[in-house]
């Protein structure tokens, strides 16, 4: 029983997420407008301030983001700018600041998803950001201190995210919300690192 | 024989590229302080100025970029972003605003570099810069249009490089510029698109 930090708590998987440690853990749920906690990972002093008022943790998970869907030819720079603020600096942030808040032997579990190795059409800037996660976890594996522990899960579509997300991944099979909870168990409970637990695919 | 765009032809990489080049296609050099055209990638209306200066290409290929090297507990979320707006963004910046000024057929040939798989003390920023291009690339070949491909070559530390990276890279073999060269030629020349090319592994 730890304390873990949930930050995406209140999404579709981060409500996945809750649902998977229940009993196991001491979930601390963090919402942007919504949870017992409140951050917006995009900017760091808010980062900072959100540990500061929780203090230590055993675990975080962040299972949040926002990443820009169109296609390349009408991409603006601009566009294409707001995946890294938004979901591969918010999970940035949420490691750098949060390494000296995570009990020794902890860990993390970011969220990245299957544009990763899968490419869908509009979802350039989706495979770069979610790559991007992978790569992140993949070097600080090798380099956090005091034996902690970084993974990421890459889902394929969620089965309640067909309604909104159905029509960018056509012919994709999407798994339940339970199974991709398993992952986040595996991350924090078991001893990998630097791993990416492919979901669904 | 096409028109080949390199950007960064001035550094070592780009000293390759320009050698396995000569002869079969027509070069045109580019360099931040050196070459025969200069351009600051990071500085998408450079980007856009630089492509209305030359005109329409065959291919272009992008060997330039930093990224911030440094422990993760020590590297700050503004060193963090050093990465993302240099060698990813520079690159990227390329594609969205070069995809309306290569010929059909043609193909953008990016640089990324073996921490993308194999992690090193310090290179959490290079694995993620380096993971987040071959994502961009595996989505871009999929949205592209008129024929266009985009492909990564990821070398591994090259045999010039060793006075510099060499303490980065420890027991790593390092590669001749000559096979990291051909990887470029195999990139515009092959059919391929949405490849990563690792040389040296
Ligand atoms: N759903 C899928 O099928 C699927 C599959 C693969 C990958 N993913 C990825 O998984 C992540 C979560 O997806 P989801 O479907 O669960 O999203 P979601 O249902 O929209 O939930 C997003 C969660 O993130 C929080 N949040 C939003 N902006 C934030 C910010 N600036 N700072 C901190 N927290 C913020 C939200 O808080 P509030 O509720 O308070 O707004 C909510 O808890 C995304 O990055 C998504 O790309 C999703
Ligand atoms: N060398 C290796 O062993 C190795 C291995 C794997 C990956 N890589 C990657 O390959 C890329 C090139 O490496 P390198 O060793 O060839 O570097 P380098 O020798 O330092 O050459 C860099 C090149 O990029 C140009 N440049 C610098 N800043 C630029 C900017 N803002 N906009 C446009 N061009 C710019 C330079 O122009 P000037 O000469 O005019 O300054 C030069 O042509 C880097 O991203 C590196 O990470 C290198």
């Amino acid at each position: 029983m730890s304390k873990v930090l949930i930050i995406g708590a209140t999404g579709t998987i981060g409500r996945a997420v809750v649902g998977a440690l229940a009993g196991r853990h001491d979930v601390v749920e963090v919402g942007a407008t919504r949870g017992s906690h409140r951050v917006n990972f995009k900017d760091p002093s808010d980062v900072t301030r959100l540990f500061e008022s929780i203090g230590r943790v055993g675990h975080v998970v962040t299972a949040a983001g926002n990443v820009h869907f169109g296609s390349l030819a009408e991409t603006t720079v601009a566009q294409f700018w707001t995946g890294l603020t938004d979901k591969l600096m918010g999970q940035v942030n949420v490691v750098l600041i949060g390494q000296a808040w995570v009990n020794d032997g902890g860990s993390f579990t970011l969220t990245s998803g299957i544009t990763a190795d899968q490419p869908v059409r509009d979802g350039t800037n989706a495979a770069t950001v979610n790559k991007a996660l992978e790569g992140f976890a993949l070097g600080a594996s090798i380099d956090l201190k005091r034996g902690l522990r970084i993974n990421v899960v890459s889902p394929t579509m969620l089965e309640e995210s067909v309604p909104s997300f159905g029509p960018y991944f056509p012919g994709f099979d999407p798994v339940s919300s339970s199974r991709v909870g398993l992952a986040y168990v595996r991350s924090i409970e078991g001893g990998d690192t630097g791993q990416v637990y492919r979901v669904g695919y």
